[in-house]
């Protein structure tokens, strides 16, 4: 192996005493070094109210087997003294100072930004950590029944003989008539895969198959069956233990929207407030120009109580929401009410309800904020992955707007993605982020690779990493789109020929492995190899250790440096074989 | 030269067209990138309203000589649309992609936290980027008349006879008797230093030789020479078109301060809410937990008017504030008022108050706020410089705090720790920022350097590198300390012995090469060459370029790459000499 032979700690249980602190209270730290480091002390400095303190961790030892050699344990105390408390060590070696942060170990100093955290907001429902993530998109996934009369936006697609139109024209008004009983007959198929939460795109009335330019937040679109449906398809996932989350624009509404209605036709409605009317000219700010999806204005306090009320008012059929544009709610010129609304709904919301946020780039400037729990991380998992497993091939015009298409990159590259991002929040908001290789607004990954093997290579990645694995419905079965539009395809129930079934089991063992194994759901995360082809990581408990390389090429076989228990495509040995594309996976017993 | 042959970009007018923007104004933006990295397309992407939009920069040709190469320069336009607006490059070259972040040059994907950042908050002073400043600790620094009677608290001790105390019993209540007409008289030498802002540590009474613990902050002094005397110190300045600033504590006041009397003396006096007051206990919150120092509550209204008083009060005969412990001012447990605060201040003070930040490790977070103008820079500059000049026979306990004395670092660590501080802060906030080598909290420069010629390399880093020196009175004597009390020496006037000349007519030459050349005080930063022992940088406005090389050690010479004009310590000629200590300027006229 190309030894990452660091110190290291991340903000597991493994690592850290205290998984959910409160103001105030004692955590354990703990620090593992390769022995060849040569660290003779270490020190953690905290932040307290504004100001470092040093304390001196003492030496100890774990009856943990480590990797390339003996690990020296350090141990220390610190106090949770702020809602956010930021810490790192201080090493000290035969060579001098040495720093370790999120970002890992540097020999000059930094600012605090990738600093660890320790966060006392209140966590997100335990049922999170442990979840994995079904996106459906519901005119696309399957209808119970023929459909009715649409209205006349709605343009009728046949479901399994009319092509997906990726762009211009009837993009938005092709309408091929699922509905949430659809989704009902289905269970058993997305249980397989071993999903436990259904994710919908919007289900409310709107003027477009995506429902995101929202006429109602008050019903559900009576195309998807109607709110009676939302409490069926609700009532069946409640009675398999399955979780049902919504999707919910915070930062806009559709135009035929109640509110925006009654605004745009009065001046003097109290419903103007609510949006950012330019009281000289009448126009109003809306996302990105787009005039459908005017934006909602938060200094507005019936905006705060009329959405307050909304994301309430659905809890007990949806245990949360996945919040639309998250990353410009409230955010407007010289406004920023952003953190601010995310806390007050998050507050509102309760310790059981989801609540995480769409960001297409970088959220960790808004995340441990006590609002969203997470984010759709698709700049620390989606890109990185898609950079090192593009195929060669692939000719996209962007990614989610990225101009140059998606670049090739090595797997160096791709852990310094995957570590800047990571390292720039905390341990909680990493893990319940939820990694995905695709979504309804981005390419297909298979489309992406252009392989099964790098495909399932992918899914691998996103079944042994931290962070919930979001599944957008379609790609187990092996399902191509060149953009969003493209990618949603009606689920290929009666095309027996668009099932890879291959794939389809490969999702399931995969997601199923991340399933029976507590270590990649809980355990930390550690990289021990990288090379341009390879990466290897350990995700550990105290309990145990599991091995995971994943292999884009053929290269040189790796000793592991102990004998390791086959768990996942690999039998027990001490080498990582050459071979690939792989992912393969190995117990260690502490 | 080992070249570092990065595309270029920094804040500084000669790449972006608007110095102080306002909200919505469009700007234009250059990048230069050597010939050989092959750039074929530069991207801008700015973050509006919280997401990323990408606009594409042209190529373009500007009349500015390049080192290494011709350089190709870019250029795009942007629109100031936040408060603050993060940008950054993303350069598509026959390699792939890559991004140019304030960080410098990478080819993964990273956070934004290192983006440049377009601000449009109201300015600092224009006086403030030209400045060079000069510190004084009243009580040391000279003195108009003999000693009169003193308080019960203070020790009086012979100027140049008794050594300072430098720790331990008598440390706070040693008393020299500097006084403010003392310093009146020592205008010539101040000014003749090039410094033209003097910045006085607090002269309010108090029960210390440093008066940090205020018992008013309506009064000065009496043993200063009272009001009176500020006035006259300030008019003698104000004549000579120098500036005066003074210290304050809004993070604490003295436990002899009337509000905290009032307080403690009365559960119901209204000024109990000043402070953090135990209900059950009595006990208060403090300092670090000095009692002496009760820390003030900002989320009392009584707090902010009457410290908006005592900053407004002051100004005429002082021109600004650094503030004390600005770090922690607002922050206890879950409250954290510090941005909010800061930000009323700055607007309470109005456009031509200066208002620096002490910060002891990392203000990033809080600059660009519309709060602190800059921050004392002792993370991104005084520990670098330290760390990379340190002498070998220093043995400090801590710096400022940090376990383990001043590590000794080579040239390359030194020059990434400059640039992990300056990448997380506006350009704008950079060169606002004071850059120390020493003050009344730390040692003296002389003492962690060793020697004359590294004193001076260090001061000529200071003088050509961005941000505002400040000269802690001194230490241009060549004065030593081993920590901040010990530093506090009684100027030499009377001590022939004690003036090294060669070192005070260092300071006049290089303090005088910053006031004398634009470029220093005004032109962006560009690293060029970096080894152990030697960093090559270039200060550049679109006139000219000075070229600086910073040389510990003695080396191999460096070729420039085309011939310079000598300004300080080196002829006419296109190398770089091997012989060190020693700080060199070139210019390149375009």
């Amino acid at each position: 192996m190309r030894y990452i032979g660091e110190p290291h700690h991340d903000g597991s249980a493994l690592y850290v005493s205290e998984q959910a602190p409160e103001l105030g209270s004692r955590v354990t730290l703990w620090l593992r070094a390769p022995l060849a480091v040569g660290v003779t002390g270490v020190h953690v400095r905290t932040v307290h109210d504004g100001e470092p303190r040093y304390f001196e961790a003492s030496r100890t030892s774990r009856d943990i087997r480590g990797f390339g050699g003996t690990d020296v344990w350090w141990r220390a105390e610190i106090t949770a003294v702020n809602p956010v408390t930021p810490y790192r060590f201080l090493l000290t070696t035969g060579r001098g100072q040495a720093w370790l942060t999120a970002a890992g170990l540097v020999t000059h100093d930094l600012t605090d930004a990738s600093d660890f955290r320790l966060v006392c907001h209140q966590p997100p429902p335990a049922w999170m950590a442990d979840t994995i993530v079904y996106q459906i998109f519901p005119d696309r996934f399957d209808r119970s029944r023929p459909m009715g009369e649409l209205p006349d936006w709605a343009q009728p697609r046949d479901w399994d003989r009319d092509p997906v139109i990726p762009s211009g024209p009837g993009t938005a008004e092709q309408f091929y008539g699922g509905d949430l009983d659809g989704i009902v007959q289905r269970l058993d198929h997305i249980e397989s895969l071993g999903a436990d939460t259904v994710y919908l795109t919007p289900i409310w009335p709107a003027r477009s198959n995506h429902r995101y330019d929202a006429a109602s937040f008050d019903t559900v679109d009576p195309l998807l069956g109607g709110d009676a449906a939302l409490h069926r398809l609700s009532d069946a996932l409640h009675a398999r233990g399955m979780r049902l989350l919504g999707d919910i624009t915070t930062n806009h509404c559709g135009d035929a929207h109640e509110w925006f209605t009654a605004a745009v036709s009065d001046v003097n409605a109290p419903e103007r407030e609510m949006f950012y009317f330019d009281p000289e000219t009448g126009d109003y700010e809306s996302w990105w120009g787009v005039k459908s999806l005017p934006k909602l204005n938060w200094a507005s306090e019936r905006v705060r109580a009329a959405m307050r009320e909304v994301l309430t008012k659905w809890l007990g059929p949806l245990d949360g929401w996945r919040v639309d544009v998250a990353n410009m709610t409230g955010r407007l010129g010289a406004v920023d009410h952003n953190h601010e609304v995310a806390a007050m709904l998050r507050r509102t919301l309760g310790p059981q309800a989801a609540f995480i946020a769409e960001h297409n780039h970088d959220a960790t400037p808004d995340l441990d904020r006590d609002g969203w729990h997470g984010t759709l991380n698709y700049g620390g998992f989606t890109r990185p992955v898609w950079t090192w497993l593009r195929g060669s091939e692939l000719d996209l015009e962007h990614f989610l707007g990225v101009p140059g298409g998606v670049p090739a990159r090595d797997g160096l590259a791709t852990l310094a993605t995957f570590r800047s991002f990571a390292a720039h929040m905390s341990w909680r908001s990493y893990r319940h982020s939820w990694q995905l290789l695709d979504s309804h607004d981005s390419p297909r990954i298979r489309t992406v690779t252009g392989s099964r093997e790098r495909h399932l290579l992918a899914l691998g990645l996103q079944a042994t990493l931290p962070g919930t694995p979001m599944v957008f419905a379609g790609s187990e079965f092996g399902l191509t789109g060149v953009n969003g539009e493209h990618s949603r395809t009606p689920m290929p129930w009666n095309r027996p020929a668009d099932q890879d079934m291959v794939t389809l089991a490969g999702y399931r063992e995969l997601l199923g492995l991340r399933r029976a194994e507590p270590a990649l759901r809980h355990g930390g995360l550690r990289w021990l190899h990288a090379d341009a082809d390879c990466l290897v990581f350990a995700r550990e408990t105290y309990q145990e250790t599991l091995l995971v390389s994943a292999r884009r090429a053929p290269g040189e076989p790796l000793a592991i440096g102990m004998r390791a228990e086959g768990v996942h495509n690999a039998g027990d040995g001490d080498v990582i074989p050459g071979d690939g594309p792989a992912l393969r996976v190995w117990r260690l017993t502490h």
